[in-house]
């Protein structure tokens, strides 16, 4: 009998070529579905929500797959995951990618379809020092940044917006580039500026460019007020460079 | 005229082969060699203090070479950092080795033989949740490890002893397997036990066989008071496992 798996998915990007499945790269979605397919005993494909850039991160990638496998949903997680490490039962291998979670769906679900929005994360480091460390998992601005300018500006992005200035070229072509950006929040921690945002979908690149010009609003190259003629504007050349990969996390997928 | 540098060198170790120059691998050693050749403009040998193991870090490993350059020290550091991040003047390329300082010496001066002790850091996260995130940067036990345990037990290692028990196989042939331990500090920072040890010089995997102890310590397999037996009987295999090198860090050497 046919079955629907819904994963959830972790992993740091830093060693990936990305999400999408690629011929001579390795791929997160790559190497779930080499795994997958050796646990299932049949050939896997899977549906990603989102598809990740390289070096992007995620702590709750969604990804659906059908087929007529026997196996308890528990079983497929743990050896699956122990596969994505290696196979090495120590402590100290830990892998890049692990499912957190797989439940099963009627069969008419799909991961991406079905998902009616996304929560992403981006992490700056705003300190004068540079933390070798932290190179691939954050973005680190070493000029001082005015919080609470980035802040007000971040309120012009809330709403429902055509965000065609947020878009990077190169992506795929969309019915529309309007878009609901449910919340869009700036927390400090220390030395870091950790901004989430939600919305029901975005634009290729669309949360990066928009760090990017909240640096600039921080960095006092445009002012708060400027954003909503940027947005108007509807021209990428008018926002802020787009931030780099290594700082963006995919949060969450929203479900009905 | 012939001039003496000393370096202070920072670097992730995740990447690298280790500190020592390797002819198919890419070694710390190897990488800031070239780099140094080019910005002297002549083949420049690098003396290092601690030859680290692959996926060891190092905030503080020190290493000196020799030659008739006549750069300035400032601007030595200045360049050889921009070309150890492949020469992009971009916040957001950072590279995983950098040269924290350089002073000049006298010409007898010697980083390794004339150094005087190092302190070494070791992270150990102890929580039942694997992060994957930090899979290159610490140790991650999720057994729950005994603390005061492990610090009584720390107590037997601080002095002067012979360290045989704590040493792997490998190595260079030393004269004397006697070391003196002038501290062993144990500290609790959230999920994390974080170990610092200094000592006048330290046997091949020393700190890491010690953290190994410590940790079947924290697990209850081996007693704090055990611990001075097991130095007393010289035997490796009375000691613990070696902790893994991703959680080690070179910090500091010290000179006169």
């Amino acid at each position: 009998m046919e079955r629907n798996f819904l994963l959830t998915i972790e992993y740091d990007g830093s060693e990936f070529s990305g999400w999408q499945k690629q011929p001579d790269a390795r791929t997160v979605q790559g190497e779930l579905e080499k795994v997958l397919s050796k646990v299932c005993n049949g050939t896997v494909e899977l549906n990603g929500t989102s598809r990740t850039d390289a070096g992007v991160h995620a702590l709750g990638q969604r990804a659906s797959f059908k087929g007529e496998y026997g196996i308890p949903t528990d079983k497929l997680m743990l050896v699956a995951n122990n596969h994505l490490c290696g196979g090495k039962h120590l402590a100290s291998v830990i892998g890049d990618v692990r499912i957190v979670a797989v439940e099963e769906k009627p069969l008419d679900f799909h991961a991406r379809f079905d998902s009616k929005g996304k929560k992403y994360r981006y992490i700056i480091q705003n300190s004068p020092e540079i933390n070798l460390f932290r190179r691939k998992h954050c973005y680190q601005v070493t000029t001082p940044l005015d919080f609470e300018a980035m802040k007000e500006a971040a309120r012009y992005i809330v709403g429902t917006h055509d965000f065609a200035c947020f878009q990077s070229a190169g992506g795929q072509p969309r019915a529309t580039t309007v878009r609901t950006v449910y919340s869009l929040e700036l927390d400090k921690q220390g030395d870091d500026i950790i901004l989430e945002i939600a919305g029901d979908g975005f634009l290729y690149n669309m949360v990066r460019i928009i760090t990017g010009t909240l640096v600039e609003v921080g960095l006092g190259k445009i002012t708060p007020e400027q954003i909503e003629e940027i947005i108007a504007s509807g021209k990428r050349e008018n926002a802020g460079h787009r931030a780099p990969a290594e700082g963006l996390y995919l949060v969450e997928v929203y479900y009905e």
